[in-house]
């Protein structure tokens, strides 16, 4: 079994990008015609809706899967539908991963013992052993503690998976809990070197580690300083585009050959085109076109601004 | 809409006991011949692990329904069987509503803004208007912040459900991160007095909110005090049990007519019919029965230790 790392900087190397489209289907933003035709062929409306969600997710894989080296779906929009979401976004990254896609499955889990390891279990692997759910990696909760994060590094180590800890979210009231103090040192910065002591352990012959770290680009000098203080750890950065972050603010979190960190976009990219730079263009029947001009884009503005450049030869 | 709280407790009272009986199938575990069965039902593995957990719940639920006023399915081992884990799920959870059972689903969800909300709206909710996965309550991580917290807030207040927010954990690393002080206050004690807040602002003419916490039945000096600084959040604690916890460590988490708190027992009620005292006289065949016996016990023991007393006229 591969190692997580190595697999992920593989694939951006392959890309030449450390660009991440997230999956966030959200029901009203949807091109109105696949939610049309998908309440055609259903008239239960969970249903509808998880029609339409898994053919937007699809043919949104297909218009990446050239460009980027990872998605990331998020499981709430997925699970606000009921058990009919549930399987939707298993076809959702099953198909991802036919397309030798990394998928990191954004459902921010996190419970104690023999529980954690229930979700690991289920969600994160491949094909053998049998993982129902055939995520990458998963976004996954501290809280707890540092013992709850043990059984999800066992799971993922074994199957060649990964996990990133929240760390630093990207939300406007993140310092509530995160920025509390104690001897100098703020809440996410001790949650950050247990990250990093994890993914040293993981790391094998690899520079990074399968343990990971979520840290939001809207934190740029905190951004920074975890990039420094965890060389081990892979970041997943979120809040670029839509929430605010730019180009700029991601760019210390990579190493100088470009890896290290992959920068989450989703909305600007799943509904590129009811934004004003591309509506006029391509329409909602050219949604998949909007999609890939905005992907495009964000892939140049990181390949400009960020030592992503150095991915591209 | 009635009030999460007051729905709670008018539960409680009718059936004279705080104790909750949390749904853990483990397959591991389950009596052999509902595994076996549903083997020869389903050729794939986790169609039959998931029409086994299905049987096995929804008989426990039958079990408990004269006894308890509630129930807590754990999310996770339901989700390690993929989407089939799922479906079952949600049918165990509209099983235990047909019973009039308050649902507190264990799924530790917790996201930023609209996919908090996409959470919130999906798994907390009953008929009208519908949320697929039909839960009285669930329980939500403080890690992001407070204002991650309110959207799950917002949406129980208006359906009538309730939130469970983690404040401190029953597992033997839960000080990790959470007892991390700042100005002699620890972190869980901040979260704490969070809840407490959002559980004033939603008691409306109940004494307590529709946002409760989670607190551990394995700190019982934590326990106490946070009971204290929180009169209006109802408790969930969980750790009675296989955990350790004894009824004495959970007397102070209710108020003095009994209410403002509900115990949890999962595993030792589950797979009584595996414990010493139960497997002898009644084995695997008859396990609902060693499963009544082991529910029956915890309500008398509770009873005869805790102010649940009160609640027995």
């Amino acid at each position: 079994m591969s190692h997580f790392a190595q697999r992920l900087h593989a694939a951006i190397k392959h890309k030449q990008t450390p660009a991440l489209v997230g999956l966030d289907p959200r029901l009203s933003q949807l091109p109105p015609q696949i939610v049309k035709s998908a309440r055609t062929r259903h008239s239960d409306a969970n249903l509808a809706a998880a029609a339409a969600f898994e053919e937007f997710c699809i043919r949104l894989i297909d218009v990446v899967t050239p460009l980027v080296p990872a998605v990331k779906p998020q499981s709430a929009f997925f699970e606000e539908l009921g058990p009919a979401g549930s399987q939707a976004l298993a076809n959702v990254i099953s198909h991802a991963r036919s397309q030798k896609l990394i998928v990191i499955l954004d459902a921010k889990r996190g419970d104690i013992g023999s529980t954690a390891e229930a979700y690991a279990r289920g969600l994160i692997g491949g094909a053998d052993p049998p993982s129902p759910w055939m995520a990458d990696a998963l976004t996954v909760n501290p809280y707890l503690g540092t013992d709850t994060l043990q059984p999800f590094v066992d799971v993922a180590t074994e199957r060649g998976g990964g996990i990133y800890v929240l760390v630093r979210t990207s939300n406007p009231g993140a310092s509530a809990f995160q920025d509390r103090s104690e001897d100098g040192q703020k809440l996410f910065e001790t949650v950050g070197s247990e990250v990093e002591r994890l993914a040293r352990e993981t790391s094998a012959e690899a520079n990074y580690g399968c343990v990971g770290a979520v840290v939001g680009a809207t934190y740029p000098a905190e951004l920074a300083a975890l990039r420094e203080a965890m060389p081990h750890t892979p970041l997943l950065v979120p809040g670029y585009g839509s929430q605010g972050g730019t180009a700029a603010d991601v760019a210390s979190s990579f190493d100088t050959s470009g890896l290290g960190a992959v920068i989450n976009s989703s909305r600007a990219i799943n509904f590129a085109f009811r934004a004003e730079q591309y509506a006029t263009e391509f329409g909602e029947e050219r949604w998949e076109e909007a999609a890939e001009a905005a992907t495009r884009a964000m892939i140049s503005d990181l390949a400009d601004l960020t030592p992503a450049s150095a991915l591209q030869t």
